[in-house]
C-alpha cells in the first residue's frame, strides 16, 4: 500500500524560457551614450567593438545593463538545495506546495563523487573523498530515514490529517521542484557564490549540491550570452 | 550656431521585447499543485479552466506567477517623468546619461488636451482645462525658459566646461529616453498607482504626463498578456 | 550517548532592537509637504491630526513613509516555517548553519490547541480539530521519525562525515533559529499573508505555524507603532 | 514680488536616526555559528575577536551581517544629485513634493573648489580646476538660467495653474530635500559607487556634486560602525 522509495543523486536543471543575448547587454548600454535606440542588427557574431563595451561594464561594475537579460529555469532539487537557493532575494520562484499536494518519495542521496569529508577551518573548508565505510554508512542510514519518514508521512495522511502537519515528518532530501527566474546580473551574483573555480577573485564555499546546480545554470548562460559570460571570467568572476 | 530648441508634447513607449504570456502565469502556478513542468501546449487561446486559475491567483493575490513574465520597453519621457517612474524599484533601468553625451534641445510642454487647473484639497485633486490665456502664459514661459537655458548649457560647453556641469541649467521637462525592464506583477503595481480608471478599487491622482507612459504600458500589457489583464481589471485593478 | 530529543509545540519570537515609530512616519511624510526636517516634538502622544496623516497615508497607498521603522526579531522556529517566511524577500535573515554547528535535536510537533483537518477547497481550506486517534498518531509518528531521523545524523556525523551531509536525514519540523529584520511596511505585508483576521479585506490561508510568528509581529507592532497598526486595521489589513 | 533666488556650492546631511552598531553585527553573524542570540555586553569596546570576525565576513563577501544596521539620513541636495541616488534601489526615499508644495528658489551652482574640466576617455575621465573666466562664464549663466526659470515659475502659478504644471519650468540644480534610509551594506554599495578613494580596489567616477553626499555618509558611517568601516577599507572598499 505504501509507495516506494526512490533514491537520487542528481539534480535537474531546464531553461523553460530566456529573453537573454549579448545584443540586449550592447543595446541598453549604448542608450546611455547614444540616447537611441540602436538596434542595428538582431543577430549573428557580435563586433570586437560590442564584446569590449560588455568587458568594459563588467570591469567597470556597470552592473544594470545585464539587468534586461532574463532566464525561467525549471529546477528539481532537494529542499536542503532550496533553503540556500531562496536566500538569493533578486529572482522570482514558484515552489511546488507541501500543502497543496501529496509530495513524491523521491530523495536526494551523495553518490561516490560527492566528497564527504570536510578538513580545515570555517568558512575555507576543502572537502575529500571517504572510504568506503563512510559511504556505506551515509547511505544506509539516509535510505532508513527516508523510508521511515516517508511512512509517518502516508499513516498520518491515512488518518485524514491535513497535508500540511504530514509533511512534518520529512527530510530535507527530500526533491522539491520550482520555477526560478533571474536576470542576468542576479545570475553573475549566484555563480560567483556557488561555483568553486579557480579564476574567482573572490574564493566561495558553496555545499556541492547547490554547485551542481550552479554548474547547470553556467553552462545555459555560457551558451546564451558568450560574450557576457567571457566577460565575468576575464574580470575574476565579480559579479557587477 | 545654437541648436533649434523643439517642443513636443507626446511621450514615446515601445516595447522591445519581451517574454510575456498568460500561459507562463499558469505553467508557473501549477508547478506548486502539480509539482510538475507541464507546459501541454504552447500556444493559442486559453481554456476557460486556464483564464479562471489566473482569475484566482489574482483574487487571491498570489502574485509570484506573474513575475516570470518580462517586459523590456524603451521610453522618451521628460525628466519630471523620469523622477517619477524611478521611484519604482522593482524594475530595471538604463538611461540616456548627460555625463556622456551632450542632451538634444528636446522639451515637453503640454498641449491643450492637458488639464492644467487643479481643485480640490491635497491627495485628491481634480483637474479641469485652462482658459486660452492660461494655456498661453504656460507655452510662452516654457518657451522662453527652455530658450535661455539650453542656451546657457550651450554657453558652458563652448567655454570648455564639463557636460555634467553644464546640464545644471537645463529644466525637468527636457526629454530622456531609457531602457525599462519590468515584470508583469510590478506592471501591475506602476499601472494601479498611475492611472486614473473608474473600476479601481483605489483610487490614484498620478500627473498626468506618467499617466501618459501608463496609458502606453497598459495597452502593451493587455495585447501580451490578455487574460491576466483582464482579471487584473476585474479585480479591482490592485496588483496580486 | 546519543542525545536526548526535545519536542515543543510553540514558536519564540523576540524584538532584538528596533528603530520604529509613528513619529517617525509622520516626519517622513511632512517631507513631502513641507520639504523640512520638522521634527517639533520628540515623544508623548501622537495628536489628532498626526494620527490623521498616518490613516490618509495607508488609506491612499503612500507606502514609503512606513519603510523608515525597522524591526529586528530574534525568531525560533521550525524549517517549514522558514521555508515560507523566506519567500519574504523584502526582509534581511541570519540563519543557523547547518554548515557550520551540530544542530540541536528539538523538535516541533503540533498539540491539541492546532486543527488538524483541512476542508474544503484550495485556496480556500477551513481546519478543524482532530480526533484524540488523529493527534495520537501524528505525535507518535513525528516522536519516531524525529528519534530515527536525529539518530541516523548521529550515526554519519560520528562516522566523521561532514556535518553538511548529515543534515541530509533532518526533518523539517527541527528547530533553526535566525535574525529577521523587516521595516513596518514589509511586515505589514507579511501581516496581511500569514495572519486570519475577520476584519481583513482580503482573507488569507496562512499555514498554523508561520501565523504563530505573525501573532508575535503583530503584538510587537502594535505596542511599538499602535496609530500605525490601528491604521492598517482600520483599512482592511491592507499593506500599503 | 518675486522672491530672491539663492544660490549654494553645499549640499546638507543629517542622521535623523539609526539603529546601526559593530556590535549587531558580531551578533547577526553569530546566529550562524552558535545558533543562539548570544548578546553577552551591550556597549563598549569591540574584543580583538569581535574586529576579526567582522573583517572576515567582509573578505569573505557574507554580506547579511551588515543588513541589520539603518541609517535614516536628512538630505537637501540638487535634484541632478537625486537623480543618481534614487538609481540605488535598496534603500527608502521621502522626497519633497513639487505636486504638493511651492518649491524655494535656491539653486546649486559650483563654487572654486569644483574642478570644472572633464579630460580622458569614456568611464575614466579625470578633472582639472578651470580657468577664472570658465568660473565665471558657468557662474553668470546658471544664475541668469535659475532668475528666468523661477520667475517663469511664478508667473505660470500666478495664471493659476497647477504647481505640477509650473515646476516644468525649473532646473534640475534646484535643491529638493528627502528621508533616506539604508542598511549598512547598501550604504557601503553607495560609498564603493560614489567616492573617489586610493585604496578602492575598483575605482569609480561619480559626478563630484553626489560624491559630496557620499563623503557625509562615510563620516557618519564611520563614526557609527567604526570598526565595520575598518574592515570595509581594508577590504578594498568593496561591498560585501
Amino acid at each position: 500500500m505504501s509507495r516506494n522509495v526512490i533514491f537520487r543523486s542528481t539534480i535537474d536543471v531546464e531553461l523553460v524560457k530566456g529573453s537573454a543575448s549579448d545584443l540586449d547587454v550592447v543595446f541598453s548600454a549604448r542608450v546611455s551614450t547614444e540616447g537611441e535606440r540602436t538596434r542595428d542588427h538582431e543577430a549573428g557574431e557580435l563586433t570586437d567593438k560590442e564584446a569590449g563595451l560588455i568587458n568594459f561594464l563588467m570591469r567597470e561594475r556597470h552592473g544594470t545593463p545585464f539587468e534586461h537579460s532574463y532566464f525561467t529555469f525549471y529546477v528539481n532539487a532537494p529542499i536542503f538545495v532550496w533553503r540556500e537557493h531562496m536566500r538569493h532575494r533578486i529572482a522570482s520562484y514558484n515552489e511546488e506546495s507541501g500543502r497543496y499536494r501529496v509530495l513524491d518519495p523521491v530523495f536526494y542521496v551523495p553518490d561516490e563523487n560527492r566528497k564527504l569529508v570536510q578538513t580545515g577551518k570555517t568558512g575555507a573548508y576543502t572537502f575529500e573523498f571517504g572510504t568506503d565505510e563512510q559511504y556505506a554508512i551515509t547511505r544506509v542510514q539516509l535510505y532508513h530515514t527516508c523510508q521511515v519518514a516517508y511512512s509517518a508521512y502516508e499513516e498520518i495522511l491515512a488518518a485524514g490529517v491535513a497535508r500540511e502537519v504530514a509533511r512534518m515528518a520529512l527530510p530535507v532530501n527530500i526533491y522539491s521542484s520550482a520555477y526560478v527566474t533571474m536576470n542576468a546580473r542576479a545570475l553573475m551574483n549566484f555563480l560567483s557564490l556557488r561555483l568553486i573555480a579557480e579564476d574567482s577573485q573572490y574564493p566561495s564555499y558553496p555545499q556541492r549540491e547547490i554547485e551542481m546546480v550552479a554548474e547547470k545554470y553556467e553552462d545555459i548562460f555560457r551558451k546564451t550570452m558568450p560574450a557576457t559570460y567571457a566577460a565575468f571570467v576575464k574580470n575574476g568572476r565579480v559579479a557587477p
